[in-house]
C-alpha cells in the first residue's frame, strides 16, 4: 500500500505542534533535513541583533547591565536546562563543546585522582576523540575505547560518551551507563549535542555528572554558537577546571592577584561572554516556548517513521544504518549508500538540504519545530528521482 | 594661558582624520572615553548583522560555503594582521584572549622542555595572571614575576608580558624584552589588547614569538567579540596547544581517528567559528580601511596630549598614573584620585564615560577612530564641575 502525498498532507493538518513552522522562515521549495547539524533560523533572530546594536550604540559600555548582558549565560544556561532535565544553576552558556569538553575532563580528572584511565566509544563523535586525546596526553593518562572492550573498573576516572550517537543516531543508555560508571567510583561525562532540544534529556533523573552540548543543532543558535556546560550541583564545589580567566572569577572586577572560581557552572567561563551570539540564542530559544520536549518527540518520530516507511518502498538502495526502533534512535534516520556523497549533492539541487558523513553515511535529521510531514514526503520522492536517473 | 573650547575646535578642523568619526553612531552629548574597555559600534555592523541572518536564512548549512563563514577565521586573522606587523598567515581569529593564552602559554612551555618557570608581571592584567597560575598548576611550574626581581635566565620557558599596561598605559619595551628572553633561550608571548588599533605594534620586527589579542577594545568587535592568536612564522610547525578540538584539525570533515594539527595558526581553533560575532568584528574593521597606524597613532597622541594639559589646568586633584612621554603610553591617560569611583559615577550621568580601576585609577581611553578634540574638552570641564560640586 503505497504512501501517498495525500497522506502526508494529513499527518500534518493533524499535528498539534504545525504552528510552531510559523516561527521559523523557511525558504520555499527548501526540505531542510539538516537541523541536526545546523538549526534553521528562528524569525526573532534578525529582529534580536537589531535590537542588540541599538543597544550598544545607545548605552556603549553601561550596557553591560542595562541591555543584561552581564547576565546572559548564566540566564540562557537556565533556558536550556528545562530541555535537558537540571537545574537552572546547573547549566552555564560559554564557549564551544570542544572547549568545554576539555574544561570539564581535565576536571573530572582531578576530581579522581589517581586514576589511569579515561573512557570513551571509539565511535563517538571525532572532536570528542581529539579532546579525550589531548586531554591524556597533558595529564599522562590512558585513554580506552569502551567498544573495543575497555572495561569500567577501578582505574577509570572518567567515562565519556554522547548521548546520541552522531552518525547512527543510537540514544545511549544514560541512566545504567552513568550507574554502571558509578559502581567502578568514576564520573560521567555526556556529550548532549544531538539530543538536547529534540529528545527528552533528564540528566538528574539519570544521576548523570558532568554535560557539554552545542547549540547550533536543534537549539537553532545560529551557526558556532556558543555552547553550555552542565555541573550536577553535589559536584560544583568541586570542579576546578584549567582554563582560569577572569570569566569564571567570584569577583572578576575585584581584579585581586589569585583566582578564585564563581560558585556554580559561572566558574566554566574564561572570558567576557559572546554577547552578540549569546543574543542570537536568546531569540532562538522562543521557538520553544510553551512546547514541552515529550510533544516534539512524538512529532520527531512521527517525522522520522515517515521517512523510514517511504524509504522502504521508495529508495531500496540505501541500507539502514540507524536502530530500527524509533524510541531507540535520536531525531534523525541514517543509511549507508556507496555513492552517499553524489546522491546527497545532486538532491541539494533540488533543495532537499541533508548530511553526508565519511565514509558513506546519508544522515537525515527531523528537527520537529520546523520540518511538516509533507516535507518529508517530497523529499524522499526527489531522492528517488535522482537514485534514478 | 587657558586651553579654550574654540582651541579644542581648530584642532579638530585640522585633524585629517576627523571624517572617520562618520563611520560611527556615537549619540549626541556622550563623550565616550572608554573605547579601550569596549569600542563603540561603527555603523556597518548593523547592516552585516542583518545581512547575516539573511546568509542563513537563504542558504542555510550551505551558507558556510556561500557566505565565506568558513574563512571567515582566517581572513580575519590576515585583516589584523597588518595592524599588529604580522604577516595575514601569522593571525587567526578564535575564542577569547584568555583562553588563547592559555593555549599558547602551554605550548611555549611545550617547546622549552625541562626549564622550570614561566614570567609574567605581578602588574598585568589579572586574567592573564589567572591563566598563567592555572598553566603553571597543570604543568608543574613555577610562576616567577619580573616586576619582584624574577631574572630572565635559563630556567624561564616563556616570558608573558602585555605590550601596554591597562592600569598606567605605560609601553613595554617589546623588542628590548624579547631580545632578553631569547638570550636567556626563552620565547615571548605577548597580550596585544591595549595596543593592537591604536599604537603602532610590530611584532615582526621586535621578533615576537607568540601574542594573543582581543577585538573588543580599539577594533570595534562588540561586546565579547572573538579574540585573535599569532604564531611567527618560524614557530608554527612547533606549536602543540592542548584544546586539540576539530577546529584545530587538519582534515575536519575527513572525521579521522586521531588528530592531525592544522598547518599555520589555523591549529589554534578548537571548535566552529562564532560565525555572529565574527560577522560583526569583518564589519567593524572597516573602519580602519584607508587608515595607517601612525596616522592613528598621530591623532591618539593629540587628543591624549590636550587631556593632559587640560586636566593639569582644572583637574588639579588627579593625580598622573601615566608616563609623562605620550610615546611612552598607549592610547590612554590615567589617574588617581581616592574617590575616583564616585567621580566617573558622577560624570557618567552627564555623559563622559570613563573607567574605573581598583583601587583608584581613572583611566581615560583615547580612541582616535571617533574621538574629537573638543569632546576631551568637554570632558574635562564636565569633570572639573562634579569634582567642583
Amino acid at each position: 500500500m503505497t504512501i501517498t502525498r495525500d497522506d502526508a498532507l494529513q499527518l500534518d493538518a493533524a499535528d498539534p505542534l504545525a504552528h510552531l513552522r510559523e516561527r521559523f522562515d523557511i525558504p520555499d521549495g527548501v526540505v531542510y533535513l539538516d537541523g541536526n547539524s545546523l538549526g534553521a533560523p528562528p524569525r526573532g533572530v534578525a529582529d534580536a541583533l537589531a535590537a542588540f546594536a541599538g543597544d550598544w550604540r545607545r548605552d556603549l559600555i553601561h550596557a553591560w547591565g542595562t541591555a543584561g548582558w552581564g547576565t546572559l549565560a548564566a540566564r540562557l544556561g537556565g533556558r536550556i536546562a528545562r530541555l535537558i532535565g537540571a537545574a537552572a544553576d546547573e547549566v552555564i552558556v560559554t564557549d564551544t563543546t570542544s572547549g568545554n569538553l576539555f574544561k570539564l575532563l581535565v576536571a573530572a580528572c582531578r576530581m579522581r585522582p589517581g586514576r589511569s584511565t579515561v573512557l570513551i566509544e571509539a565511535a563517538n563523535f571525532p572532536s570528542d576523540l581529539y579532546i579525550a586525546q589531548g586531554v591524556c596526553e597533558l595529564l599522562g593518562l590512558e585513554l580506552g575505547y569502551l567498544d573495543e572492550g575497555a572495561p569500567i573498573d577501578e582505574t577509570v576516572a572518567v567515562v565519556v560518551h554522547s548521548h546520541v550517537d552522531f552518525r547512527t543516531g543510537a540514544i545511549a543508555d544514560m541512566a545504567g551507563l552513568t550507574e554502571r560508571a558509578h559502581a567502578a567510583g568514576a564520573l560521567t561525562l555526556w556529550d548532549l549535542c544531538h539530543s538536547a532540544g529534540a529528545i527528552p534529556v533528564d540528566l538528574t533523573a539519570a544521576g548523570a555528572d558532568l554535560a557539554v552540548g552545542c547549540t547550533y543543532k536543534y537549539l537553532n543558535g545560529g551557526p558556532g554558537s556558543p555552547a553550555y556546560a552542565y555541573v550536577a550541583k553535589r559536584l560544583q564545589d568541586q570542579v576546578r577546571q584549567p582554563i582560569t580567566g577572569w570569566g569564571g572569577h567570584a569577583r572578576r572586577f575585584a581584579m585581586t592577584r589569585g583566582f578564585e572560581p564563581a560558585p556554580g557552572p559561572a566558574r566554566l567561563q574564561v572570558s567576557q561572554a559572546p554577547v552578540i551570539g549569546m543574543v542570537a540564542l536568546d531569540a532562538a530559544l522562543d521557538a520553544f516556548d510553551g512546547v514541552t520536549v515529550e510533544a516534539l518527540r512524538d512529532k520527531a518520530v512521527s517525522l522520522g517513521e515517515l521517512f523510514v516507511a517511504l524509504a522502504a518502498e521508495r529508495l531500496p538502495g540505501l541500507k539502514p544504518a540507524s536502530p530500527g526502533d524509533p524510541l531507540a534512535r535520536g531525531s534523525q534516520v541514517s543509511f549507508a549508500h556507496p555513492e552517499a556523497e553524489r546522491i546527497l549533492a545532486a538532491v541539494a539541487e533540488h533543495g532537499v538540504i541533508a548530511d553526508f558523513r565519511p565514509p558513506e553515511t546519508m544522515r537525515f535529521g527531523f528537527a520537529p519545530l520546523y520540518l511538516r510531514h509533507v516535507d518529508v514526503y517530497d523529499a524522499v520522492r526527489r531522492i528517488a528521482d535522482v537514485m534514478s536517473a
